[in-house]
């Protein structure tokens, strides 16, 4: 899968099935992206010729210039083999096919797609899709044909995101970008006709740029799920693979045919395979964010499960408590010795009225400074393994400062630590100030748990796997 | 409880508790908010006198005017009983009692909290507190110790909020104000010394603007579990409500303790009782919202659990079919003469791409009138008994008038339809389209399916009791 590399980042491009007379056909849509937004040497492809957006067409991809590195094809699906071939001609290794009518559509158009999975290889061609969104890697190149007002785009960063459903993946590109989360590369696979998931997890496990890799997947072709474990065994030591699996319900199974077709496989057997190599699964969308976001940081390993817990409010510290126990999470009880340790630091007019028995509630009086010095007597208990900080400002006390201050002790401490902040725009230099010091921030209380969680579990697995 | 009505639309109020030298002191941003955004008579109370804000400080409660309906107090929990009396001396019939230091800290502050519960009675003072952060009801009053720009205030809208944690009520109007989602009362109940959830609930389930009432519990004193779940048979069959309970595991149980020393009671005692008396629980505070605002569009009935779906992506079909299939939803299969109704009504180029097995997925080529079309075929069918809209707005044929005209063909249906559209500001023109015309918007796929559970629930208990 060498093609791959070049797919995302090519030199040279071009789009077969632009339309002289619609603007707003998919192809016309992909090629205003590469060849303005992303400002790649891109030809614009159609039999009848003419002029699209100034560029001259070129009538077929064998008329085009030498060079082109990608081609992506958005022409009716009786006529991508014959374009492929050309392309095979042309010496072009990578091809993204977004045209449907493929095996989604029943026997014709299965019989198509194996045609074209034939055509390249024989041609040593690459090829994601078809029946695909298209892939896109931030500040490089951009083939969804959706019109860019409509899908938003992350920052460039570290999370690598392929999917089975291109809907599916617009969703987590919003995601992301509302979170502020980087992506290095969002990729739409379709019917998977050549190119399949672990292809992609392979590629990834060895790109530098990308520390966490996440995968929606609905189900496995013939032999597929064998070589998608065997390449989570192999890239999982190196960086987290996290994996929705959609379909697992009866119901669900019978919309995954109708969508790609694939077999949803045996549940169980899936399941037991992904803990055993060290792929986290997640549950639903809420999990996925809260994974991908937390690895993105690259946190720090969690020994064990306990936790250690602050808070301004007793609510939060009880909604945290069932939501850690629900993962398995243990809030430790403290000493005596442990209480009176950080009773001494706060604030004197607060000691009284403050718990410290975990989770600690520093009550809504509390400022900037207890949160600190609390913290800091916290991470030094060997009792705890992590520290959870519920952090809803609305206490008088608390100035904007305090996601800076309180990640710059966390830095002077071996322990993974987690925030929850409410994702709103009137925190974001609180959610800011801890999130460029190195400490995730959950939007939700059961956010910031999740991402202990799945800290927890990739730690547990370099355990046993004797890499931590 | 009389004093509940008067407490939470008051003529006339006073602060106890303001400082001459602290303007940011709970009781002055009370006086502040109380005066100067609610535009209620407000009288500022401290022994010392002066001046607050431009406003003479009467000496007590003894010495200031007549006609004060409501006496918020923020004085040291010692103070406490004393201002009491005076507010009984003085004909006041409803007090909030901000201050700390009652039974949450310990023996001594949990007689002085038994002492204040006896003044009120003795005065038929009606009292909430102590340890509260105050009532809040949209355009009318606001007594809540935190600054404004601290914590979201939503529109004026039918949800009543009812909480044992202030934190977790301050999230709550954080998410309502985000979601846009209108409220007509919050109450943080904090000690809950003498009024209790269900005195709320009571008062809310006879208050015509209310639709639904939403209680977060951590646990009951001696003898409230029963009179809670006595209050809901009663107040159940006329409006929802919904609850979450907090403090369920052994952890939270724990922190819960510390937090309002309420107990936790019996946690399967407690849900059977819920469910027979037609409580709505929530597992968590994804379900709180989705319950929340699906029931605050008074939904119609939903007879079973058939749902029919329409997505423009496959992957969402699969998705929502495992979400449904935890919540018991069924997605019944479509017969090939139903999916041929469907069929004949979409554009023809689209006819053949588009699936029609439940969940239908109409593709990304399907435009506005396309969903329009086929919802309107769906809703006939007898074997649903709702419809579930999938509409991720990325197809380039979906204009942002797609909300309300697919809501005005729901409109001519007798079925419970729900949508999810990603709450982004782009699509704010769609979700309005939805909801001015009826629609609930989930904003995941996951809360869609959670509202069509919740207003399944219900519906349930509503059959069961001969209601409809």
């Amino acid at each position: 899968m060498t093609g791959l590399k070049t797919m995302l980042n090519p030199s040279a491009t071009a789009v077969v099935g632009v339309s002289t007379s619609n603007p707003f056909s998919p192809g016309n849509v992909i090629f205003r992206k590469l060849r303005f937004e992303n400002a790649l040497p891109t030809y614009p492809i159609n039999p009848k010729g003419g002029v699209v957006e100034g560029v001259p067409v070129c009538k077929s991809i064998t008329e085009a210039p030498d060079g082109i590195e990608l081609a992506v094809i958005s022409v009716p699906a009786k006529y991508v083999p014959g374009v492929l071939r050309e392309c095979g001609e042309k010496g072009i290794h990578s091809v993204v096919v977004v045209s449907g009518g493929f095996s989604e559509v029943g026997a014709t158009g299965a019989s198509l797609q194996s045609e074209i999975v034939e055509i390249a290889e024989e041609f040593g061609i690459t090829m994601v899709g078809p029946n695909c969104i298209g892939v896109f890697v931030p500040d490089v190149l951009d083939t969804f044909f959706l019109p860019s007002e409509r899908v938003a785009r992350p920052r460039r960063g570290n999370v690598a995101i392929i999917s089975q459903s291109g809907g599916w993946l617009i969703e987590r590109l919003e995601e992301f970008a509302q979170r502020d989360v980087g992506i290095a590369a969002a990729i739409s696979i379709g019917n998977a006709a050549q190119t399949k998931v672990h292809d992609f997890i392979r590629h990834f496990g060895s790109e530098r740029k990308v520390d966490v890799i996440l995968a929606y997947i609905e189900g496995f072709g013939e032999g597929e799920g064998r070589r998608f474990v065997e390449t989570c065994k192999e890239i999982a030591p190196k960086k987290p693979v996290v994996v929705l699996k959609g379909g697992e319900s009866e119901a669900g199974h019978r919309a995954t045919q109708s969508h790609t077709s694939s077999l949803a496989g045996n549940q169980v057997v899936a399941e037991a395979a992904f803990r055993q190599f060290g792929v986290i699964q997640a549950v639903d969308e809420d999990e996925v964010m809260a994974y991908a976001k937390a690895f993105s940081f690259k946190p720090k390993p969690m020994k064990g499960p306990r936790v250690g817990t602050l808070t301004v409010s007793g609510g939060h510290g009880v909604i945290a408590s069932d939501e850690a126990s629900h993962y398995g999470l243990v809030f430790p009880g403290f000493s005596r010795e442990q209480q009176e340790t950080m009773r001494e630091v706060m604030t004197p007019a607060y000691q009284g009225i403050a718990s410290f028995r975990n989770p600690c509630d520093l009550t809504g009086s509390a400022s900037d400074v207890d949160y600190e010095r609390v913290l800091d007597k916290m991470l030094e208990f060997e009792n705890i393994d992590a520290a959870l900080l519920l952090l809803l400002p609305y206490a008088p006390g608390i100035s904007l400062q305090i996601g800076a201050r309180v990640a710059n002790v966390a830095k002077t401490h071996q322990k993974t630590v987690v925030s929850y902040v409410p994702d709103l725009e009137k925190y974001e230099v609180i959610i800011r100030g801890f999130e460029i010091n190195g400490i995730p921030v959950g939007d939700t209380i059961e956010e910031a748990v999740q991402m202990l969680n799945g800290i927890r579990r990739r730690s547990k697995y370099l355990q046993r796997i004797g890499v931590v």
